[in-house]
């Protein structure tokens, strides 16, 4: 490799810039990347000034990561295929809602032999009903490899600074170290995993868990129970890895994306925290929305109601007891009070 | 199997009068046993009456688990020869200090076929220094099999027949389903597996694990730092068992055993609790002990100072860095801000 590689970062929010702290400080200091790191960053007005030229004169992301330093070589840029023209490396990080447009924008505009890391959580909704993992949209769209980068990684925390692990999953050889030495610091610890699609569902299935923790928490139920719960889910997301995206490794689930990003999102984290709201106070998850997320929807019962979808057209719901009970909780179908009765003859107690 | 499997309790604190419910109620149910369930109470006189005759009496282990009925088949013994003489499965569940010297007492006095199952968490001391497993003192003084119970399961929550699971290690295929009727009940959920060493490695590890979540909350570093900290922890489970206790399988630590168990103990618990206050109060360990557990010793620190002895001996200090750390700071040898130090560049980040 005797070319130095362009890092472009697609997206700017609270976990883009964090990111944007490290890789940009990592590509200023590492001989084998560009020093210029561009951040594509959507054009609003904060003060009656443009975040992009804020970003460019202060360096500091003062909507979305305020109170941080960015490196002075990330440059943000308000025109997403200005910022990923000459790009090496493509490191999406936006709402995933965002994929598909910003995929379509991109078609034909960026190198060729450019690769993808999508620090993307969540599922796409299939057309029809079901999931697509967003690496596959953007793998499709833009026809390029794409690997993924998922962990217990509160965007506050990492930009403070404080210790923590983080898992990419990367199919090739060759890339899988230029991506860790561009991700990794003293602070940010890596894992390389070939295992891409485990890693990457593990970042959204974690929060139909993390609903199933917290109507246990609303219920009282204590730690027994939260455990079981938190347990049978993590075999639940092997069981579906294993039917829907084959050829996983079990050890990966024991990575920061795997066990530890599970455990932060079953004691912190909305998904449970609105599940027990969702409990105590009887309201619907919509209402809970509204009231506790301003509207925003939570990731649990969405993901939930499309992997729902999937086993039901699999005739596999009996196989998935704690998906289906969540699922059925959140849609109202069942109250919550019956989630034990569902994983009480789990099939892993067979 | 024509006879009935007679069963023994050996034991009768919290743990032992909650598991004895459950035994209790299925031997009545169940064809295969004996209903008669002994119980061995080591004699103590409560409000000038003894134990054995109050529990035999009234149901109740007024002294260490009140509030709950015991069933009318469970019948306390005083002496522990006359409690296990006939008995087909013996059920060991008292503190671990005690177990040679019961077993000195039993020995030649039990049934030559019978089968134990030990509930005993913890290791014990080796002479020298090191560990030794509680099932491998069992079978070695009694020469008969020995399987272990291990789960995240709290002893009151058991009682209060909340749902939870826990894991059977039984090797012998035949025993294992006999286990599994006597155990399991529709909020007691039984999962065999045959790592019988795995599981009771388990039971003593987490708790190094757990003084290490403590340090981290003390210092305050946040739900990244906890998760990634937990998790290194279960990696250097696996690596202990897999050097010292070779054979086992990686899906073993899944189970309640495994992770279910940690994540209780990491977030409750008294080596968690007590180590967040080490940090925070600049005590001593045998100080905090005093204050906070009226003088009972920690399981952590004890089982961090032998498993160091065992690394020790072996020059493996360096692959096991969050063990290493944890034993050190838990005898003054170093800081607990150095913990992260230890960490930062762990055999998994290679």
């Amino acid at each position: 490799m005797a070319d130095k590689q362009r890092v472009c970062i697609v997206g700017s929010g609270n976990w883009g810039s964090a990111i944007a702290k490290i890789v940009g400080a990592n590509a200023a200091k590492l001989n084998n990347f560009e020093d210029r790191v561009t951040m594509y960053v959507y054009e609003e007005i904060i003060n009656g000034k443009k975040l992009t030229e804020i970003i460019n004169e202060t360096h500091e992301n003062v909507k979305y990561l305020p109170g941080h330093t960015l490196p002075s070589n990330v440059i943000a840029v308000p025109d997403v295929v200005e910022a990923a023209k000459n790009a090496d490396i493509l490191i999406f990080v936006i709402p995933h809602q965002f994929i598909n447009r910003i995929c379509a924008t991109l078609l034909g505009k960026i190198k060729p032999s450019a690769v993808g890391l999508s620090l993307i959580k969540g599922f796409d909704k299939k057309e029809g009903g079901g999931i697509e993992l967003i690496s596959h949209i953007i793998n499709k769209q833009l026809r390029i490899p794409v690997s993924v980068l998922m962990g217990a990684n509160l965007a506050s925390e990492v930009a403070e600074e404080m210790f923590c692990e983080t898992t990419i999953g990367c199919k090739d050889k060759n890339m899988a170290p230029i991506l860790r030495d561009l991700i990794q610091t003293p602070y940010f610890r890596v894992v390389v995993v070939e295992d891409v699609d485990s890693v990457e569902c593990c970042g959204a299935l974690k929060n139909i868990v993390a609903c199933g923790a917290g109507f246990v928490d609303g219920l009282g139920l204590g730690d027994n129970t939260k455990a079981a719960v938190i347990r049978l889910g993590l075999m639940e997301m092997i069981k579906f890895v294993d039917v829907f995206f084959p050829g996983g490794k079990l050890s990966t689930f024991f990575e920061s994306c795997g066990v530890a990003d599970l455990i932060t999102t079953c004691y912190g984290g909305r998904n449970r925290r609105v599940s027990e709201a969702f409990v105590k106070s009887g309201k619907t998850i919509e209402e809970l929305e509204k009231e506790m997320l301003n509207g925003q929807k939570l990731q649990g019962p969405f993901t939930a109601e499309e992997v729902n979808y999937m086993l039901k057209a699999q005739n596999m719901e009996n196989r998935f007891p704690l998906f289906t009970a969540v699922h059925r909780i959140c849609t109202g179908e069942i109250k919550p009070t019956e989630l034990i009765e569902y994983i009480r003859n789990h099939p892993e107690h067979i």
